[in-house]
């Protein structure tokens, strides 16, 4: 009997990710039935993700070898007390190349001042040369896969760069901390600061009032990670207080950002519209179709989530 | 006796360049007389860089064993007919850092339509992701010391890089091509365009109406090298007809660039005070004196200038 996959992710994501999840089944010599819509208890896999406002039943799914994410972030879906079967994250490849081209590219536009380059074309030859990578330090908030890509690429140009994770890590070139102790020392010293932790009640609020004020005066702070790692009242006070010069957020506690926010106006934040780590159909749909060949085969599959870590 | 160094670039440099020299000097365990002034006939070193309207009279230092440039483009020295002597360019690990860290940022911020973004902040939810660099072919004409380092750092980024130099060469990791079909190549491919080719008769306006023409519509072009590789007529009106969408330019025929000049006003160009690529006092000190050790010992010296190439 083939395999039953159902998409489950919506109508308006099918049409982009039809033909690259069939390319990949059969790339893998995988001969399954992937459909929008079937009976719940003929299926063998889904892949999700969260869309309307009622949360999926994943109870009639009886056979159901495992729930693929089509996101990295699987809050939405993570505390579903229905869903008892393995849950697996997106760890897309192209993703995490799309996340290192952003926060690289965030991180240079900051350290060679770009945007005051940007605003001073008034024929004023005024030759200020910024200091080289080497001597503007860089903390990563979170040692996923995607915060690790990102801190080696930094490394890589130059930046001291100070990795911070929950748990303990080591990673070469990278100066690793972890705990409380570790968010102080690697606040306290970073001039440009990424977040990339998952969502989770932890993680909440990480950089709020108190930990702000840990940074040296003028720090610049970049979020491609999840909205609720930033108490936004105490990022506001602190860009007019000038302890941060500029903020850029690509992710908000409502998405899409509404157009009132004060993140939207104020001159030292610049807004992007959650594009730093889109999934690509390609590259993800074989990602997909790797952990599918492992439910048929029995074998571990590849970024199972932690239920009680929330990613 | 003491080897006799002539510090020969002005006393505004002096300033900045006599503490680094004189560390740099004494961690070598090299003891000498360092001076902005001297009898000719005792001077065993030239540092020299360019400054005032009359070319120096290289003639008397009939005991100097080499002139070392402050800087790495060396056209205002080279065809100097007094000269005699072994003359070297600067080749500072500073100075190649910097102009990585420029490339990279300013390559990205195109890359990522950065600019866009910080035009847009209007409050409208538009995600537009850019395609991944694997999509966004670079070329880098020019592969001395500088192109190749800026070369490999794109390409460790993702970025398929076509590297252009007038010999022909072999970089792991980049698509080398090299003459006139060459050039050709590199630019009817590349989206975005890095000019790092060093000042020569032969390199000037590299970019010109002809070539320009061979770009894709909507091409990036990055000039951190040379103000001569560009005829800057062709330039602005590739802008205006839109072949070339945006320009940042570091450097100019004359600098400072004048404050009526097209470049200043025009909404797509970037202008930038010669800032790519300063010489690092520091490390350069460490270079120069490295090629004074080398002289003193009769070793070869580094990053000799080939007189008829012009670098």
């Amino acid at each position: 009997m083939k395999p039953v996959i159902l998409f489950a992710a919506g109508p308006s994501r099918w049409r982009h990710w039809e033909a690259p999840l069939r390319a990949a089944l059969s790339d893998a010599g995988i001969d399954a039935d992937l459909v929008t819509e079937t009976t719940p208890e003929t299926v063998d896999f889904i892949i999700y993700a969260p869309g309307g406002d009622t949360p999926p039943d994943f109870t009639p799914f009886t056979r159901c070898k495992a729930v693929l994410s089509l996101w990295a972030g699987v809050e939405r879906i993570v505390g579903n007390p229905t869903l008892t079967q393995p849950l697996c994250r997106m760890v897309d490849p192209g993703l995490e190349q799309g996340m290192v081209e952003y926060v690289t590219g965030h991180t240079l536009r900051a350290h060679l001042g770009i945007d005051a380059v940007l605003a001073g074309q008034n024929g004023r030859w005024s030759p200020v040369v910024p200091p080289l990578a080497s001597e503007r330090p860089v903390a990563i908030l979170g040692l996923g896969a995607l915060g690790t890509a990102c801190a080696q690429a930094l490394a890589g140009l130059g930046f001291p760069v100070l990795g911070w994770s929950r748990r303990a890590k080591d990673i070469p070139g990278i100066t690793c901390l972890h705990g409380n102790k570790g968010l102080r020392s690697a606040l306290s010293q970073a001039q440009i600061i990424v977040t990339l932790l998952p969502a989770t009640p932890e993680t909440e609020n990480t950089l709020n009032a108190e930990t702000l004020r840990l940074l040296p005066l003028g720090a610049v702070i970049i979020n491609p990670g999840r909205g609720t790692l930033i108490d936004d009242d105490a990022l506001l006070a602190a860009l007019d207080s000038g302890r941060v010069a500029q903020a850029t957020l690509d992710v908000f506690r409502t998405e899409p950002l509404p157009p009132d926010h004060p993140y939207w106006s104020h001159p030292r934040v610049t807004v992007t519209p959650h594009i730093a780590a889109d999934t690509r159909p390609a590259s993800a749909s074989r990602a997909l179709v790797e952990n599918i060949r492992r439910g048929l085969e029995g074998a571990p599959f590849q970024n199972l989530v932690d239920r009680k870590a929330g990613y």
